[in-house]
């Protein structure tokens, strides 16, 4: 077979706030000749995710990716070739298999995906996979939402807020999105049934929270940190559940940032943080892709992808997530 | 009966940083006739404790103190003269009698004390009631230790550091203690059998738990807040708890303070932030009080009583907590 060539983007600094395309290089190589136990996955899609900055910059739950090593992230591709038992030629699979168009693995943290007839690949991101799993088990776990609470979600409008609360609302809540758009704030309340919205960049939130959350806030699913977990945190109630799963505020920070000033209002209402990553609860995604599948089907649950288009494109489109210029799920079509 | 004068402190002005006599003003007035249902209880001893700062400036968990109001705070008296059935006259009680020698009560939250042989009073605040409990419930139920886990406890000279600390021995833990002087570190190491202790003013916090906790750490038991938490939350393993007890280090702040700057790794590492408050556990007091006072006579504990001798030394002795010149327990013997 011909040398297929391989272009890849591989970190080229530690970026500083926003990334610049020159934090990485774009390169190529040949694809290698496969080796017993090994696959060969043509990439489709790039998932684009906040915690990418993280893994640029520093050691965090993960290690730092090395300057000049491929950029991690994961992706939906197709087995090419294969010498590993476990996957054929034609099967559809997702896992951390970096930003490049080629990847050789020995299929450990590669997962098979199931053909599911009329739902479009893309879905293992948006609804299934990494985004479903940290939106299902953050809430439900971590956040223990009973039927009448009320659950505050920020970054409402993105992969992940869009669907925590909309199994809030499955699961009884009274569900207020805080997202940076009046499309975005229109999107959660009249197409997913956010019970109401605050567009944090035109309205006072701490007003807003008081207006929508009158019987204050019992779940704080948090994405951002910053002043809008501020916010948040001074209408908690006694015994509320803060699901930590992103402080994206902070990604592109250059200095030390404080944490949240009503701290102190987690002790004064016997509340609990708690910080979860999605990969603990990888034994249990079939549980999850179980539930939001009947949900999708029976019209519960919708998400939304939101594609650029070029492996090329992919350091600056990852800005969008900090600039909250993306709706649902970012991807980047290989 | 001759007519009762009572002395008491009232709050006169809302504090600002530490408390000033001139925050609280002597009043005397005459003990009225009791009403039936009521008991009059004569205070023996005050407890002094760094939430009461709080309850002078603001709504906490407890409204604050109104102006004009007799200081709130908790105190072990003996009953007087009672229309009460539930209490006789020599009783031993404890509750929120206040600053002041009388109080009336209708006896709603108020304990008759067990007459213990040998055992003093005062170990009703410095090992039993809300002391003991505050260190019981919150390194156990919140920290949930396991054997071999390492408990670095702040203000660990302190009423209830000293106990945590103890307890987590007891329950198979490295303890780490944290403090503000030499003979305190001395005391909790030579005589209460932590495994370390670190002087915050002369040590540096990080290197010095890099040094003591070789493994990381699994438990905070958080009773200071601020750059001593920084230090800790730096090191916290994975599912660390962080039991949040108290924030003594900006009780006397006069502008709003920062949360900890370290907050993403509670993230990083899916550790849990707990706030609790003692009077929750009310119900199982008795659990408390058996297991400390089995392990009292077993020589597994011990507990020290700071004691300030007259009611008018109050309001300043209550900066010794903020200033770190009390060992143990503080109470003024009234």
């Amino acid at each position: 077979m011909a040398n297929r060539i391989n272009h890849q983007w591989r970190l080229a600094a530690r970026p500083e706030g926003l990334i610049k395309e020159s934090d990485f290089t774009w390169t190529e190589e040949v694809v290698p000749e496969l080796q017993d136990g090994q696959i060969l996955v043509r990439n489709l899609y790039l998932s684009l995710d906040p915690t990418m900055r993280g893994w640029a910059s520093r050691d965090t739950y993960l290690p730092a990716v090395p300057i000049g090593g491929v950029m991690r992230g994961g992706t939906i591709g197709v087995v090419e070739e294969s010498r590993n038992a476990n996957f054929k030629v034609g099967d559809h699979v997702s896992g951390l298999l970096g930003w490049q168009e080629y990847a050789i693995t020995d299929g450990k943290g590669v997962n098979a995906l199931p053909n599911l007839p009329g739902i479009p690949l893309t879905a293992h991101f948006g609804l299934f996979g990494h985004i479903g799993m940290t939106a299902y088990f953050g809430l439900l776990d971590i956040g223990q939402p009973k039927p009448g609470e009320t659950l505050v979600v920020s970054a409402a409008a993105g992969a992940v807020g869009s669907l925590v609360g909309q199994i809030g609302k499955i699961k009884g809540c009274r569900v207020v999105g805080i997202a940076g758009a009046d499309d975005k704030c229109k999107w959660l309340v009249d197409e997913l049934g956010f019970d109401a919205a605050i567009n944090y960049k035109t309205e006072n939130v701490a007003a807003a929270l008081k207006k929508h959350c009158p019987n204050g806030i019992d779940i704080d699913f948090e994405n951002v940190g910053g002043e809008i977990m501020d916010a948040v945190l001074a209408q908690i109630n006694f015994r509320a559940r803060i699901a930590l799963c992103g402080l994206i505020s902070s990604y592109n920070a250059t200095a030390p940032v404080p944490g949240p000033y009503n701290f102190a209002n987690i002790l004064v209402q016997r509340a609990r943080v708690e910080g979860f990553i999605v990969m603990d609860y990888a034994p249990r995604a079939m549980e999850c892709m179980t539930e939001m599948g009947k949900w999708l089907m029976e019209g519960k649950i919708k998400y939304r992808i939101d594609e650029v288009d070029g492996l090329k494109h992919a350091p600056l489109a990852l800005n969008k997530l900090f600039e909250g210029t993306n709706i649902g799920k970012l991807v980047v079509k290989i």
